[in-house]
């Protein structure tokens, strides 16, 4: 830290994002991206794109915002895009939340939300789920504070039903309610029509699962046009520019290549249903997901070692340390190859432990 | 606005981009873009890229930062590449300045960062350039206050000399000075070296005019690595894949291909001095300039009229309306036939005016 550092952020502790070690090649189930590339179109469109780079991108993003809403069925003026979504999240907290407008957010859950209310100097309250991961949404109803909820969540992969969000929606007028859909393309139903009835809902999504541009940068919000027109006062006043010309057009081309993502999605479906079978042959307790991963734990072997013993044998999965949490690991849905790669894995490691 | 938008913003008035018109082909020279497009490296590097689009991005953002460095005589750890440079001027507002550490800039500069102050609640005071709108040094001696300067200046275009920065930098010794430096490449001398004697100095950076990536969005700061360390600690708190994977290798392409990008700089400046040479012909008064534009007035013909009469006839300059400098239009110097077309549409309008 300088000694110029100000004081206001001198405490605060940044987010880890999943490890990216380059000493061999491993079968990456570590960080949810998508095991299949972007459609063909994307490369030659954004090759086309490339030369005219020098000049710069349409910072309303006007292309790409009428895809994204005609896909939602909202307006034009409901859609906003981001550099990720972990942009439209952070425009979301310093936009709606302050000192005297908390946010509340479960205890498991994406690991960034309390990151992005310490840098805003927002105050939160952690509520606990349930013994079994899943949200009490008695917790949530009529409690007046905003609200974050990751939906499927992560890194657990439970699904709330949109009824139980549009509860939770309704319940609390004077309060927004965030609902984070980055993995709602698994088996989910979006909340994103809600928004017409329900002037407090701000849905985001992000085109780095499903749309397997993790490496692009592409999120969005979708809400009334009041709260987009607040966003965009954020956003006009940070990076005016913030989704760059060749995102822009690998966005519209993967939203006119539809078909191709949707399809990919089913396989992704299929592997993990593949994937939740074989762990529980082997033994383990996996939670059920509406993600693209697996949250997954043994009695059998201990969770950050299972972590290990899988990165030695070149696949990298995702373990967390914290308490709640620590016998589990967190594995991306692959392809059909990579996640019998991971059972055959397991099954060597039990075998090598006399398990 | 909508009733949930947070008092702290509500009267924050947001940067105005360059407009963007599409409703002809216009001659653009209203945003200071470079006329030449990247080098053809860049769309085949991109192009192969993008079928990685999938993985997420090096947050790190290893192999583009090594080659900053290198191109600045620096450390690794003394770059941090962010998306444009509006993201590094917005970090290092929020990073070194807070009520107790007020900024000051000049009147007359890049309008972004009074909004960058009021959007982090930073105090700014405002320094007047002289008549001749060149800095004069001994406002910013030892003023013991956080200082940004553009230089070369927007957008005047005028430049302040290496040895002139270096007493601004060493009278404040505990005080953040910031350079922006977006414009250096075209005549300028880059007052990056000065980072290992001064650790309160940060330079910043831009491939959006000389690198001819406007449209792919990447900027950077060097700085001593502790202040490197500050401003990664907001990103990782805000952003960690801030500059996605095309724009990273569109980045190290652009710094392999030096000679092309330094050989338009040099073709730019040649057309600058025409585009000089030609405006004083037709008895404007021009301030000399070391960027990629000119800042010019005529006695004859109102600043916001030319800048609608050139608009009517195809040709876009960029006019201020603030009360100092609205006699004036900043015009960016493009192609050699860009400038001349522009010369031509002046001695027509004047024609046409009877002057």
């Amino acid at each position: 830290m300088s000694r110029f550092f100000t004081d206001k952020y001198s405490k605060l502790v940044p987010y880890t994002p999943g490890e990216q070690p380059k000493d061999m090649n491993y079968i990456k189930l570590n960080t949810n991206e998508s095991p299949f590339p972007p459609s063909s179109e994307v490369s030659e469109a954004v090759k086309n794109e490339a030369n005219k780079l020098q000049l710069y991108c349409d910072p309303v993003c006007t292309e790409l915002t009428s895809k994204i809403a005609e896909l939602h069925n909202v307006d034009f003026n409901e859609v906003l895009a981001t550099n990720g979504s972990d942009e439209i999240l952070n425009f979301a907290f310093m936009a709606f939340c302050d000192q005297n407008n908390p946010i509340v957010f479960a205890d498991i859950t994406y690991g960034f939300y309390s990151v992005f209310a310490d840098l805003n100097n927002i105050p939160y309250e952690i509520i606990p789920l349930k013994d079994d991961f899943s949200i009490d949404i008695n917790d949530y109803i009529g409690i007046n504070k905003n609200i974050v909820i990751a939906n499927p969540n992560a890194p657990t992969g439970k699904y709330l039903e949109k009824a139980d969000i549009e509860k939770i929606v309704s319940s609390n007028p004077n309060n927004i309610v965030i609902i984070d859909e980055a993995y709602i393309d698994f088996g989910g139903e979006s909340a994103s029509t809600l928004i017409h009835k329900y002037d407090n809902l701000l849905v985001t999504g992000t085109f780095s699962k499903s749309r397997s541009l993790a490496g692009g940068r592409l999120g969005f919000g979708i809400g009334n046009k009041d709260l987009i027109a607040d966003l965009n006062t954020i956003k006009y006043s940070t990076n005016p520019y913030n989704v760059n010309r060749l995102t822009q057009i690998a966005g519209v081309k993967a939203l006119e290549n539809n078909g191709y993502y949707m399809n990919n999605c089913k396989t992704i479906i299929k592997n993990r249903e593949y994937t939740e079978k074989a762990l529980d042959d082997l033994g383990f307790y996996v939670i059920p997901s509406k993600a693209n991963f697996v949250f997954a734990k043994c009695d059998k072997i201990d969770g950050g070692e299972l972590y290990k013993k899988l990165k030695a044998k070149g696949i990298l999965v995702r373990h967390f340390t914290k308490e709640r949490i620590k016998d589990y690991n967190r594995i991306t849905i692959g392809t059909m190859e990579q996640m019998e790669a991971l059972i055959a894995a397991i099954k060597e490691i039990f075998k090598e432990a006399g398990i």
